[in-house]
């Protein structure tokens, strides 16, 4: 049911800043930069073979990442596995018991479709579902 | 220089309440099980794709996992990245002004190759880079 580590969710402060670190340390270029209005970030992805890096830029304090940065601080916000049919995963999740955000999934970047696990029914890891277009 | 995300480490102090999670969540089984006195920890490893989630329970509160789940709680602990030349990668780091905690790669689980990057020079993220066996 998981296919592969679609991404590594993490969040900043000074997206442009993370990006030039990531570029300087492992020599790659960003592949991807989208605001997604829906989530109240900008990402920039870089490639990692089959998955990506994500770095997360808040467009406001009172958005997901923005109030993980004032709680947490920089960092892993969530981790995106890769799933065939999202719709069946919910189901799966659902029936095992765990508490999914959106039982609807929802459009999120690169064409993809989504769906959040609430972090207290995943050991304290937000988790993201992600059917690729 | 990243060739693919190797594994995201999760900070568990229940490891076989969390091994059940995860089997039930996603309808898989651990492929992989070992405790790695060097670095304080019992390791369970899914798989996911190309890539592996890896649980992690402290073999005591003095240890790096210990100490996390004390100070934050269980969530992800750290992000391993595949890298083919892990010398060629701890030196290129080092070149780009980053804080490798191990300038000198040691043995990881599953007969890797590893170091660890400090998370202050990776934007709040604990690195950890793996050359494979």
């Amino acid at each position: 049911m998981l296919d592969d580590v679609d991404h590594v969710g993490i969040a900043t402060t000074d997206l442009e800043a993370e990006v030039e670190r990531y570029r300087r340390a492992f020599d790659i270029e960003p592949v991807h930069r989208e605001t997604v209005e829906s989530q109240g970030v900008e990402e920039v992805l870089f490639r990692a073979g089959t998955s990506y890096v994500q770095l997360l830029r808040p467009l406001g304090p009172d958005t997901p990442v923005g109030r993980f940065l004032a709680r947490r601080g920089e960092g892993v916000h969530h981790v995106g596995y890769r799933v065939g049919d999202i719709r069946a995963a919910i189901k799966h999740l659902e029936r095992a018991g765990l508490r999914v955000i959106d039982p609807e999934p929802r459009p999120g970047s690169r064409g993809t479709t989504v769906a959040f696990v609430h972090p207290k029914a995943m050991g304290g890891v937000l988790v993201e579902l992600v059917q690729e277009a």
